[in-house]
């Protein structure tokens, strides 16, 4: 843990940097993969099964039979939480559709939207320390909103060629029927680029690790769209002296935990909130199955005293946080003053792990401080808006001398003919 | 002008393929001004005024006489041209903001979003053949509108070391203040490295020639967005038996004046029709004054007869046209059916270029079969999206257990104790 007590602003620049990643360079090897997948399909895939994941899949495609399988793995408890969880996140997403709003502009002049959902989208659960079930809701949940048609998906199979059964049931659950064995780089090399199983698709979405987000990125030059660019997950807390100390400790952990290039960072204005938050994050980190991972993030987190809590939204604004805790008694007060941060939780009983998995909102969020620039996924990242324009007679020439003008004086002659042409 | 007649669907995926642009390799060249901005900020941008725009510009910034000046350049039509269009943009934009909309998922659990502006947007509009001073209109007004709290605006000097006073009046009235004189490649490292004039910004809008639109896509590496991928302009009409071929040609000619690489595509089902719309091109494209950009994109460019307007709504879904024009009668009946378009022209008096200039839809759109996966500018590209939550204790118990089972599914277990440690 890093350790700051009032550190002044011209100091700030720094405290907010992100830890620097050591990245591979693996750009070849993503153009190798690539490449593979576009010349043998399927059979490429398969063959990355076996070197990369030491799987033998003797077909890509998950069969109905093993989904059926899957759902009588899942314990009832898990299957109510699966599904309190699809309600709530179903329920959120469903408040963001929005209306037609027709508006005449000018006389005769009538413009507006459509939302058009994204016909074929493609969704990444990567395989690895935790079968991460809850991103399958998060994403197929606004998808299936949306009314996108093809909604496909994609994780690598275990030693056996197996697939998490709780991913298989949340998947089945969510009405997404095409699931794919594969992983990694080739993955999204098969979504971006299709092969005889995989339809493409137009959008790719979800998690991964560096090969994937480096696949990402370079599957935007086929033409295919992406979420959001990607970093590791970060929390940001600011406590007053009404906070918890071991809420706090335990909030920051849940960040810690998912991998040791998470950062959290931790604020009060309270010294003893400050000391006691500490002690409890070295008294439950003890005690965590994964606190080897938690233990390497925290060394690469901040905790940080400073004057007033105006100052801690200063900062978190300038941190861009993925999550923002405001674990304050008035926080209402600081809701306007938030200016950066992916998804915020509001007082003591706001834990991120309830947004994680079941309060509705979603968990798919900007990181690295992208959330400057990026909203988190929502209905409208699974549809496009078009625009739609009529123009009568009437409104071309309340409009035409206007758009004449305009064409003439950028020397498009041809862009002003095409009223004359019509009002003649 | 490709002709096709009735041609079978299996042919369609050929057709609708866009022509192949020569693009030179320039990623070396494009890193090198990134790196000779990095170093020497406004100095550099001088420079390269010099060497690419033949200009000698002693300061980057646009002096406020400079702007006075320009003003009083302008003449009262251009003007009031300038401001009908201006308070048509910003009147359909302001339906596109949205309001708050707070859900109770779970009994306690309140879940809402908020939009908040992104705080430094650049504006890049391009010199070159034609001064886009609408394009100026297209991206300060939503700017505006969602509350961007620094909008700055990066355009070439002339070789006197001017910029064209449109541009500058357009900008003024859309209330830019801060206005550089740099193009090309160098003005996008300019916004997104900063310099001691350019103020760094968080997303970069606006069209340009291969060099910024390679510059848009390697400025993200520096964590800055960009408003979608870019290619040449575009425009799909379909026409039925009621359509005025004098009003396709000049629609479709249009599009054709903007370059060389632009490409239009014509659609009917309609013999008639069909060949006296070739007619019409042939003859409207002769007194154009940019016929020879014209005539290079015509060569590009499809006519294409088909048996039914189902059809040819089909193949422009599959095209994802930029623009599409519905030049029929019962235009009404197939808005549901248009699923890929940028902007969408109704009836015989909507024209492309009033939605260029002046109708109040943007004219900033997704080129390239971008349709199938992006929407165009809006205010929405402006803001982000915020999620808040609020648990109060009665939420946390109510929602507790299936936190704490899936987040244990998962194998998270200081997730879990997040919500553990608060119910106890």
């Amino acid at each position: 843990m890093k350790i700051y007590r009032y550190p002044t602003k011209n100091t700030w620049a720094d405290l907010v940097q992100r830890p620097v990643l050591e990245r591979e360079e693996i750009s070849g090897l993503i153009a190798q993969i690539f490449s593979e997948v576009e010349k043998n399909g399927d059979k490429a895939l398969i063959d990355f099964n076996r070197k990369f994941d030491k799987a033998n899949t003797k077909s890509i495609k998950v069969a109905e039979i093993e989904i059926e399988n899957a759902i009588n793995q899942i314990n009832e408890d898990l299957k109510q939480a699966i599904q309190q969880a699809r309600e709530n996140i179903s329920k959120f997403h469903a408040t963001q559709n929005t209306e037609v709003q027709k508006i005449e502009t000018t006389k005769g002049v009538i413009c507006w939207r459509e939302n058009r959902a994204i016909e074929k989208v493609g969704i990444y659960i990567p395989g690895g320390t935790a079968p991460l079930f809850s991103t399958v809701l998060m994403l197929a949940i606004p998808a299936n909103l949306a009314g996108c048609k093809e909604i496909i998906l994609c994780t690598p199979p275990d030693k056996n060629g197996n697939i998490n059964p709780a991913i298989l049931y949340a998947a089945k659950l969510c009405g997404i029927s095409k699931i794919f064995k594969t992983g990694g780089a080739q993955a999204v090399a098969g979504m971006a680029l299709g092969t005889e199983s995989i339809p493409k698709v137009y959008k790719i979405f979800g998690p991964g690790n560096q090969f994937v987000v480096a696949a990402k990125e370079y599957a935007q030059r086929y033409g295919v769209a992406i979420d959001m660019p990607a970093g590791p997950s970060e929390v940001l807390v600011i406590a007053d002296q009404q906070a918890v100390p071991d809420f706090c400790a335990a909030d920051l952990l849940s960040q810690a935990e998912h991998g040791s290039d998470s950062q959290v960072v931790f604020i009060t204005t309270d010294l003893t909130i400050f000391n006691d938050t500490i002690e409890a994050v070295e008294q439950q980190v003890k005690v965590l199955p994964r606190n080897e991972f938690a233990n390497q993030a925290l060394e690469n987190s901040n905790f940080i005293l400073l004057n007033t809590l105006e100052e801690a939204i200063e900062f978190s604004n300038l941190y861009a946080p993925e999550h923002l805790i405001l674990a304050m008694k008035d926080f209402e007060k600081y809701i306007s003053k938030v200016q950066n941060a992916g998804s915020v939780f509001l007082g003591n009983y706001s834990c991120e792990s309830a947004g994680d998995y079941a309060s509705g909102t979603n968990h798919t969020l900007p990181t690295n401080a992208y959330a400057k620039n990026y909203s988190g996924v929502s209905l409208d990242s699974f549809v496009k808006k078009i625009t739609f324009q009529h123009l009568s007679k009437e409104g071309l020439q309340n409009l035409g001398k206007t758009i004449e003008t305009m064409a003439e004086a950028e020397g498009l002659f041809a862009h002003k003919n095409a009223v004359s042409i019509r009002l003649k």
